[in-house]
């Protein structure tokens, strides 16, 4: 395993091609750097300025007389080279390259030299033509992009490896919206010499994530990768998404990273093999990740629908019916007791559990409460509609109460506007699953059971 | 057709069983029809009061010396016949009761007595055990849910026939936080009398409703859905979602609304028979209706990707590769050189047309007016990613020009966090059609394409 500790908690760094203008990339990210409050010591380099936000500007790494861990640069491609040779020489060994203008756009004999350059002075490469990396554990967020613009996750638990930068930006500001947390997030871009699964071998490891997402276009090391996820994926999920898989698909990422993207069979028949677990849209990957993120493994597959709306119970247990791995749970004759004495004569205790409408915060404690201890379910789908005026904010505390007993994964949907979205936040806060749909949730229980069970 | 006028534009109505107490349903219903400032003439009746929410309370119907073209009853099942009779006695023929109660609890011979009753004396009956109506363009509310829980949409072009209350309650909650607009939402939970075919109809000829949505547990009158879903379908798009597609499913399907639900695969074929466009989950039937109301009727199938993330240009277009109506357009020769002139030479005039990571508004609005006029072109599948700083507000301003010439559908998608969302709600007003995903949008495009030109 490559120690890739530098790229998420250098001690120093030197940012290579600061420009004064604030809208250069180079100015972006060292602002983003210092806006972070990243701990370590910074040298900002720049041949064309005395001073760069606050920082005194050097000529050249060569002139800093201090030990460097890690070289972001951002310059353009042609400059690229040149200040690597100047990174050996001052013996900077890793090097993060946000520059574009290579193989993805046809300049292959420059990323070809970078490459045997890097590799020949043994350095370590992320990038080029990459968006940066982001350690929230260690306030370390080298992304290029304005703080305002991609809002940047609290520390938590899902990691990020991600070919495109694009995509990676725009889910991680969609997550962190969503009240997602974040350990590490990695644009790699073209994957001149460090790739996924160097990411990913080194976040098997880290004991700060939880779950792993990868978007990827294409694997040069076919090997490698294997060796890697099956290590990897037997300690902690991955859940990969595959773009270019059809023949169109294919032929756009050559322009995009300059991979090659291979057949689309072959792909999910090694996610397969390799224990990954496939999403297949970029909506699946975020309520998958979530889900693992905080939900507990499940003991088995049998799963109870609580709800307060009909036709949600319905819906939810026409997925749960139809999905690969999950089966309605049976409730125990003691649960059926305990629910008949706490619960409406109108309610009737089976599964799904309807509330009714009617449904009050009480209620939903007594029917958690009995299911939460029926040895006949493994799993609990909570549904809670807010727009009824019966469910108090305090539906949160009670939530969250049978969560903190850790018995059973508690996935929670809820369909609605602001009040349902403050709410669905306040839940997450207390490392509750919320979904939105009852389709998408159940989606997500079955990867789960998949995961844990059924390998 | 039946004349259902009177459930949407009531000159005058009787609200039964108005309760003092702020927390009842039959109080909250006036409460929102006045709030929602319904223009005609209200009658309030209590038996057990003299005054309710500034209203006169009358003991009975028969007290009332006015005309009355609907009366909205809210009282305890054992009561409602009774309260009928005397509904029928003063010549009220329309009924909107929410009562619950009835068949879906095992009660079938009231419900059965009443449906006797309605017919016999030619009335008309939306419910019972329903959540009631709403109709945006006359300010009428009778929905029984609290306006600030369930927040009420503008009006527009959709409308939606529901037969679980909650789930037209989460829906239109979370289409109204998303900027949609709505026309009629109908809640008609027992289908006791008039039924989802009835409502359609009706909607097949009313002006304001541009697409039908419909969620469905079992149609009771076969036929009749057969002869109503052709016609009106060949005027306007239905998309509907079936509750109960599986055994399990179904059977919670006769504690809900008591319906027969009947095999999944009998309505999946009678839906591509009759035209309905059949929605897998929720969410897809949201999208799909906001597609609906926004665009206009796509001349073919080859669609334009025009993005400013390679990542998404790739996802979207393995989406239309992969989709069943959709193909990749080629970019004319002549769009092709004013590309070319128009835009940075590392930008590459092809499709998907990745306008690169520094993208500014201007870049869209080239881009746009190239691929507008191409005749090569059907489709825009427009991705805007607003985490890069060049991309400013103004962008709204250059869709909206573009979308206003109504020469192709424009399909924009947008993930990310507080000022995507900002950004998606103002185009949203301007009648653009916004989503989240590339998959989403694509299967969405994709439900176009078949509706308009493989019927």
């Amino acid at each position: 395993m490559i120690d890739l500790k530098n790229f998420f908690r250098p001690k120093s760094i030197a940012v290579i091609g600061v420009s004064r203008n604030p809208n250069k990339v180079g100015h972006v990210l060292l602002k983003n750097i210092i806006d972070a409050k990243y701990s370590g010591e910074i040298y900002a380099v720049n041949n064309k300025a005395d001073k760069v936000l606050g920082y005194k500007a050097y000529k050249s790494v060569l002139e800093i007389n201090k030990k460097i861990d890690l070289a972001i640069i951002s310059i353009p491609a042609e400059f690229v080279l040149q200040i690597v040779k100047e990174c050996n020489k001052k013996k900077i060994k890793d090097l993060l390259i946000v520059t574009a203008g290579f193989s993805e756009v046809g300049n292959k004999k420059a990323e070809e030299e970078l490459r045997n350059f890097i590799l020949k002075n043994n350095m370590r490469l992320c990038g080029v033509n990459c968006l940066g990396i982001l350690d929230t554990h260690n306030n370390f967020d080298s992304l290029f992009l304005p703080r305002d613009r991609l809002t940047r996750p609290s520390p938590g638990g899902i990691s990020f490896v991600c070919q495109s930068g694009a995509i990676g930006s725009a889910i991680l500001d969609l997550a962190t919206f969503q009240g997602h947390r974040f350990s590490k997030f990695i644009s790699y871009g073209n994957a001149t010499t460090l790739d996924e699964s160097d990411f990913i071998e080194y976040l098997g490891e880290d004991n700060s994530t939880k779950v792993i997402c990868l978007y990827l276009e294409g694997v040069k090391d076919g090997k490698k990768f294997i060796r890697v996820m099956k290590k990897v994926s037997s300690k902690k999920p991955i859940i990969a998404i595959k773009g270019g898989i059809t023949e169109e698909g294919h032929e756009a990422t050559l322009s995009h990273t300059g991979s090659l993207a291979g057949n689309a069979q072959v792909y999910f028949g090694i996610f397969k093999q390799v224990g990954i677990i496939h999403a297949e849209t970029l909506g699946e990957m975020l309520t998958y990740a979530s889900m693992f993120e905080k939900s507990i493994k499940p003991k088995g597959n049998k799963v109870q629908v609580i709800t307060n709306g009909g036709g949600y119970g319905i819906l939810s247990t026409d997925a749960i019916s139809s999905s690969k791995n999950l089966i309605m749970s049976r409730l125990s004759k003691k649960t059926v007791s305990v629910l008949r004495k706490k619960l409406s004569s109108l309610i009737n205790p089976r599964n799904p559990l309807d509330l009714l409408g009617d449904a009050d915060t009480q209620k939903y404690n007594n029917a958690l409460e009995a299911c939460i201890n029926d040895k006949n379910i493994d799993i609990i789908l909570l549904i809670i509609l807010y727009q009824t005026p019966l469910i108090t904010p305090g539906i949160v505390n009670v939530v969250t109460k049978f969560n903190k007993l850790k018995k059973k994964p508690i996935i929670t949907v809820s369909t609605g506007g602001k009040f349902t979205e403050e709410l669905k936040k306040e839940l997450e806060k207390h490392s509750i699953v919320t979904t939105t749909f009852p389709e998408e949730a159940v989606k997500g229980i079955n990867a789960l059971v998949e995961y844990y069970l059924k390998k």
